[in-house]
């Protein structure tokens, strides 16, 4: 099978397969024919196109048999490839001879028809068979290709920090116990608590929120790191925003400080649409002509435009200033909700916007507390169509100004003694942020239930597959 | 901080750089002055090797200072680079100005002497930064990085299987349960069982042990695509090849028969182990001179070798016919232990070596049954210095005789109704294979146990940082 052609090959070399006999295979997306003549659409799953293949009953000796597949079948085709400039398609597959690989069912759910996405959500394993999850999954790929080449052609130390974790990080959300004690019969101590002891690791363990804690200690040996991997939030939010396990990306950088991780966040950001750009304008097209209309021309904004600044203070003055009635009014203090989040990058900046130095109270205790004793140095990136997308921090590498700031939240000392080590041993500025992978691509594809962007979910009540 | 420039630069770019002021920022890792001159190892985590600060007291007014700071101290060093073709490091930075960013305590624990490696792992925050632990987890980056280009260059799709699954995949090993029930106090339906309907999920829910199944759907969709994730193992070995939570590379091609899934392998390996060795050579040469002196000269050999082919009925009388007494007996039915896979590779074959054809009995329900009737499509790949590093099959396309199979072993279809249907519409023949990437990374390194390649390893009763 090994002289088999891609399909992308065909789009991208055409010119080289002009008039040339060759094989390709691949599922038949759909197909017409009459006694004499027949054409079937061929995906083959390496290119966002079908190919139209053309069937001769004067030339196939299987041609009825051929014109009778069901939907989903799957073929080879040896045949000639005719360029045909004229047409809808740039060639087509003059077949000389067609192998059935595996004929499907005639019960076959992905027929021509168009599906909603919840009932394609329930065939999971066979929606990427179809234009839109196709695309999105084929830009989900290069998307986190493109996030490996950003970090690494510029040195970055890929780090796999823990999923199984003793501690709960920054109390960032509601975590899952992983145990393999037996719960029909938990052990118990004698003074009847829980019997950790016993269990896989002896002690508590739950799958982790955030790899940012590990991630500034191997930040702090090789300067520039990042993470990619998957993380988990025990809430029961049914939302089209909200899942329980996710990919995030975290970058961590030393010697840096909260400028330095803006302009990382705005380059990664733009290299990453860029590259998708460049490597799937079929995907984005389908997208910008099915799913999200103003798509395009949105991308194209965000990496031509230069992202917009603003401390939280300022944001807060303007939006009150604002003649827009907010379902939650704006005063100094207060987390910034979607709908400030999306004014403010869409009607007041009309691009993409970092709002910078946030109240503490806000915010996660490792960030670093500013001059003012008020704020701290956090950033969130904001984009026009979806709000938050980044949020990151210059971390307190002061010590003493550190176990204050635990101390205020009742944070233990003893459970964070590696990450006070990190204060001890050569401190630096050190800066990082969060991207929430799901969400980017929510952000390139214009689709909108993060459940359509996973190939297969897991949410509140849902872990098929 | 951002005229900053990266070590690696230097060492890379050296001539644009000579005779000419720069600034860079690391931690020391050595020092030791006179009153009038001092010589500083700089590390900025960016390069394995470290960069000489020559300090001269009239040069430096902090001079004092500087010369006694702790080990692993942070500094920005503003000096010229001058070349120094005659000295053990190709140039030296003649310090102009010192500016220190975070003094380390004197107690730091990575002194310049030798520790253990179990030393080390009880303060994994702190030893990527010594020479070893700094090697071996910038090579499990680029390695990482390989695997991506590798598969991305060749057009396959990345696909995130997930993490928590509703079912128990292949049997492949004893699974962590995934919970948020309280533990001390667990909901039961009127018969006393567990009510799972009061879980996050609905029902029971395990940490995944494999995403073939769900690559198999993707891979009838998109033709060629790859995994590359966490797994996990809740299995209570403690030996220096197993950790709890490890990572996986599972590619899933279509139209492919076993041979196509040798070759991919065969491939795959030379292609990570050929960029491995273009980018991190000083790495490499690090661990040759004090790991394993003949890691270069095995690594070049695989690169370089045409991996050899034996059916496992073959291999058994290869091993048989052998003068070797083994701990485990060889005859035909039995599960190859690793003294007779590293005997195959290492003195029969002398070269990596794919084995073929296993009896069926032994190997996983999904892979195809031979003509034969005794054994199936499977393969393991052999590697001198390790045996197993990669094990794969041709998946069972034929649904009938997958059915049988699965009666065989009692397991019910309805788990796996979807993975049955992938064979309804539209099978076709497909083939795959799992590579544990940490063994991938002791075998490019000569690490001999696993908790020394993974940041923050899980085993038995260790899931600290």
């Amino acid at each position: 099978m090994s002289n088999n052609i891609l399909v992308k090959s065909l789009y991208r070399e055409q010119k080289d397969f002009a008039n040339k006999e060759i094989k390709i295979s691949g599922w038949i997306r759909t197909l017409r024919a009459s006694n004499a003549f027949g054409f079937i659409e061929l995906n083959d799953g390496s290119f966002f196109k079908n190919v139209q293949i053309v069937l001769d009953a004067n030339k196939l000796e299987n041609f009825k048999d051929i014109s009778k597949l069901p939907i989903s079948s799957s073929i080879s085709v040896i045949g000639t490839l005719v360029e045909t400039p004229d047409a809808k398609q740039p060639f087509e597959i003059q077949a000389n001879q067609i192998i059935v690989e595996g004929m499907s069912s005639s019960d076959y759910p992905l027929q021509k028809k168009r599906h909603t996405f919840e009932y394609l959500r329930t065939i999971a394993h066979l929606r990427p068979r179809s234009n839109a999850f196709s695309a999105v999954f084929r830009v989900r790929s290069v998307a986190a290709y493109a996030i490996h080449k950003f970090f690494q052609e510029r040195g970055f130390v890929y780090t796999h920090t823990p999923i199984l974790t003793g501690s709960d990080a920054e109390g960032a959300g509601e975590m899952f116990r992983v145990t393999t004690l037996d719960l029909n019969n938990i052990p118990k101590t004698e003074e009847g608590k829980i019997d950790y002891s016993e269990d896989f690791f002896g002690k508590e363990t739950n799958l982790t929120v955030s790899g940012q804690l590990n991630g500034e200690s191997f930040a702090l040996a090789f300067r520039n790191i990042y993470t990619f991997g998957p993380t988990f939030r025990a809430e029961n939010s049914n939302t089209a925003r909200h899942a329980a396990e996710f990919w995030m990306i975290e970058p961590e950088i030393s010697f840096a400080d909260l400028k330095d991780d803006m302009e990382l966040a705005e380059d990664m950001l733009k290299f990453v649409i860029n590259y998708v750009m460049e490597e799937c304008p079929e995907e984005l097209e389908f997208f910008n002509q099915f799913i999200d209309k103003g798509l395009l021309e949105r991308l194209n904004h965000v990496v031509t435009s230069d992202f917009g600044k603003v401390t939280y203070t300022d944001a807060v003055e303007l939006l009150q200033k604002s003649d827009k009635k907010f379902e939650y009014p704006v005063e100094w203090g207060i987390d910034l909700q979607t709908e400030h989040e999306r004014y403010l990058t869409e009607e007041i900046f009309k691009r993409p916007v970092f709002v910078t130095d946030y109240p503490k109270d806000i915010k996660a205790f490792y960030m670093r507390l500013n001059e003012d004793g008020k704020t701290v140095a956090a950033m969130d990136c904001l984009v026009p169509g979806i709000g938050e997308i980044i949020g990151g921090s210059q971390r307190e590498e002061r010590l003493d100004v550190l176990k204050k700031k635990m101390a205020e939240l009742n944070l233990n000392e003893e459970d964070y003694w590696w990450y006070l080590e990190l204060r001890k041993y050569g401190e630096t500025p050190h800066s990082g942020f969060g991207l929430g992978f799901e969400r980017l691509i929510m952000y390139i594809t214009g689709m909108t239930n993060i459940r359509d962007v996973i190939p297969f979910p897991r949410t509140t009540g849902q872990s098929d597959f």
